[in-house]
């Protein structure tokens, strides 16, 4: 009010008034000017992920609508993305934005692990139930599968093998029995901070799910149907390319006899084909071999040499190599210099794409990580969680177009983050850092395909400030950024656009 | 085991047996040149704040100490930075690192605000025991203060005014009242989760603390011994220099009569002064002039003016003005920008040291405050929380070299960020962006002085990447970007090598 202007006015004395005078001549000298400040917001805005590109009409629209969304799901508490996931799983279920990210064509998976792709339940209700599924319960209270004709012999670790369906017929409650069992083989539950007080908690629990998994889908016939599931699930969801990390360790028979990784392979190559017969619309799966960073430098040498050799009796298949395993706990890549060394000594092109910087620590030798990635050439970043904090690797980063595989759920249940703001990714989305977004462990993290994690890049990293932009370029880097040929690639993006553009005109009405 | 690798390359078939010939011959090939890594590690270290410096033989011996505590805290588990401060501060305080924290000349506290600056103990046992001190209880659980020759009147919040001496005398656990008293004037609790589920809750119990404890330090005699007590602990804590946020609301006397700002920046004066007198090694105190961001355009007109007057008449206490109060909940700068607008168009040089950034929401109204604050030229910036998400604001901040104000207990105890190896000043700190640290309001937040923000600092945001000459770097920072004339700032970095060279010399032996 301007009386209590004057009145402060007369109280400090004539000089204010000379002031005053000066300033009701021209209200508006001395703020910056408008036109710069929206110039400078324009350039910051450019500069995000998305933020080159130009919508039409119709993805205006749509625009404007998940723009409205988005303030509704903002202004509303509790907020999602701040949350554990398994707490806000239930509202992002309910969330009108989830659900037209579910209808989107998010492009291709790029990091998902091979033992960890289908939901939990699938696994529990399908496999579970299939005939000759022996089950045992180890010391820690953890369970083990093993499909075999007769009784297995008892192991270290697994003394008392039960035929499953003589447990269930004999069960009280048979659906608390399939409870009990998803809950072995994922790492949802109501109360994830009791659960997981620490980041060693989780992944001691994640490791031993992962062991309960693999005597499911390890067995041959599993292995096959599980894999189709897998694709199945993605196409669902809207995604039309996969990339899986895969150790392909060997694969079983009721009787005992195994099957080698080329068999494993070979078995990919055939699924993807089938699986593309059927969805004309799909582009296919691809595997980066994988090895665990817990093993000596001769086994990486081993692995290095034998994944040179599957590449070339499958080029289709194979994309490239990776180690696996938490980075904290296994070796750091320098450790494996000499085996990762071989194939630019031996002339032979072996893309890598490295899990790097999926850790909250820094100066550690395991820091540098994302620095020897990138200087052995890695095609792409598997988490670079660490990213932000090292400049001059960010900077390499994005100059040689190596992009950051972002899995926003995996981080905070592993424990490196709490609220989804805070999330690095959000600093590189902001600079428009190469970058696609994808799910790691669907099983193990209670969601299936991509949108969940989509959901949690736009609403929690993305803030208000991403938009349709913002998900239309990380679709496209989904293929961009994918390991298939320059053809393929151009071919990936026309039958993605297709898609996208029946995508907007059918979701902004 | 070369074993294994054998029974590989046998399985491999003749052509990978021909590969490993070619590989025995020179086991180096094909690695990056380790020279260039090293290299490329040394650029990423001499990028970081402090990286620059070069130490000398005695700092580089207190370096490789620091180091050694820093791996053992950091293998240790719980780690304290992981957690909630108010869980981690016996922790803290047990700390070897903590301890010499506590020994360093720190330079200056440039971001504390004046009703926060002293330990709660210090108000409950001290201000609190003063005669004619009336409490009252309000009907939300809370506590109001007055002294008063006579009882007080009721107020709208306030009907029932005790004399807190006779409450005290009929109190069956003296001890627990005062332990009550202290609940109501700080925001330390033993399960801050539980106590402060949300923002909204915590920001709530904030602003009550503050009402609470503003009717002890605004009587006047208190308000003189409060600021010397503040003084006094921030010496105590080896901080040589401060910068205050203060509104300066008026003081009372025990008759009701009041004070105006005026006669407050004039004690202000006189005491630094005295304290001056009294510790040769302190170099003083300046007050950031503040008003809140929920009043209308007009009062921040008026504040402004206020301001430029109080500035010419005190131009040694005076260092500026600033908006504080919550940004998530008040206006945005841009709201306030005919206010601001005033010194530039009075041809006044008034400084700001705006709070900008102190959210984890983008893409907001507010979230453009960072780069208001610096197209309206702030000499620095409070929080900056939001600063990575603005790549064009961090440039021009860090081209500019406007040093961000970074208070890491207050971000976590305000519900920003939760493990403080995730706030985002670590990535500042990877870039050496100009930056220091400071406690806000140590009465709400359980501290005192800088250390405990200092020891987040250095062991929660640098990792095991902050050395010595992160510390010297930041300590250094918060005189050079200080607001004390050219003239001051040299003495003033002549008085701090000096007790610097002190400390090393003691504490590296
Ligand atoms: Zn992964
Ligand atoms: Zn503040």
């Amino acid at each position: 009010s301007p009386i209590l202007i004057d009145s402060v006015l007369l109280c400090s004395g004539l000089a204010l008034v000379h002031f005053w005078l000066l300033v009701s001549l021209n209200p508006c000298a001395g703020a910056p000017d408008p036109g710069q400040r929206e110039a400078m917001m324009r350039q910051e805005a450019s500069q995000r992920t998305g933020g080159g590109l130009v919508l039409t009409p119709a993805e205006l629209r749509l625009d404007a609508l998940l723009h409205r969304l988005k303030r509704q799901e903002a202004g509303a508490a509790p907020f999602p993305p701040a949350m554990h996931f398994f707490r806000a799983r239930p509202l992002i279920q309910r969330s009108p934005i989830f659900k037209l990210l579910q209808k989107m064509p998010k492009g291709g998976a790029l990091h998902v692990h091979s033992s960890a792709m289908v939901s939990v339940d699938w696994l529990v209700k399908n496999v579970t139930y299939r005939p000759h599924c022996y089950v045992c319960f180890t010391w820690g209270g953890s369970v083990r599968f093993l499909f075999s004709a007769q009784r297995p012999f008892p192991r270290w670790d697994c003394f008392n093998w039960q035929l499953l369906a003589s447990l269930r017929a004999a069960a009280a409650d048979p659906a608390e029995l399939d409870a009990s069992l998803a809950r072995n083989l994922s790492l949802f539950t109501e109360n994830p901070e009791a659960a997981y007080p620490t980041q060693d908690a989780v992944w001691d629990r994640f490791d031993d799910a992962f062991l309960a998994i693999s005597g499911l889908v390890t067995y041959a016939p599993v292995f096959r149907d599980y894999l189709y599931q897998g694709l199945e699930q993605f196409y669902a969801d809207n995604v039309m390319y996969l990339e899986i990390r895969a150790g392909l360790s060997r694969t079983y028979e009721l009787d005992g006899s195994t099957h080698d990784r080329t068999w494993s392979l070979k078995t990919c190559k055939d699924l993807s084909e089938r699986f593309r017969a059927e969805h004309p619309d799909f582009l296919g799966m691809r595997i980066v071999l994988s090895a665990h960073r817990v093993l000596g430098v001769s086994a990486i040498k081993a692995a290095v040499m034998e994944a040179m050799e599957l590449q070339e009796k499958f080029p289709d298949v194979v994309a490239g190599f990776d180690l696996v395993g938490r980075e904290d706990e296994g070796r750091p890549l320098w450790f494996y210099r000499e085996a990762l060394a071989l194939p630019a000594r031996l002339g032979v092109t072996l893309p890598y794409f490295f899990h790097a910087g999926e850790t909250d620590q820094e100066g550690t030798d395991v820091d540098i990580n994302l620095l020897d990635a990138l200087l052995f050439n890695t095609s792409r970043i598997g988490h670079g969680y660490a990213l932000t904090r090292h400049p001059l690797a960010k900077d390499l980063s994005r100059k040689q177009g190596v992009a950051v595989e972002v899995c926003p759920i995996s981080n905070q249940v592993l424990k490196l983050v709490t609220d989804m703001r805070n999330h690095p990714a959000s600093v590189l989305l902001a600079e428009g850092h190469p970058m696609v977004i994808s799910s790691d462990d669907p099983t193990l993290f209670g969601t299936a395909g991509l949108s969940y994690d989509f959901y949690e890049a736009f609403v929690g990293l993305g803030g208000l400030s991403a938009d349709l932009g913002t998900l239309k370029e990380l679709a496209m880097n989904s293929i961009r950024f994918s390991s298939l040929s320059p053809r393929l690639k151009d071919r990936g993006l026309e039958m993605w656009q297709k898609k996208w553009d029946e995508f907007v005109a059918k979701s902004g009405e």
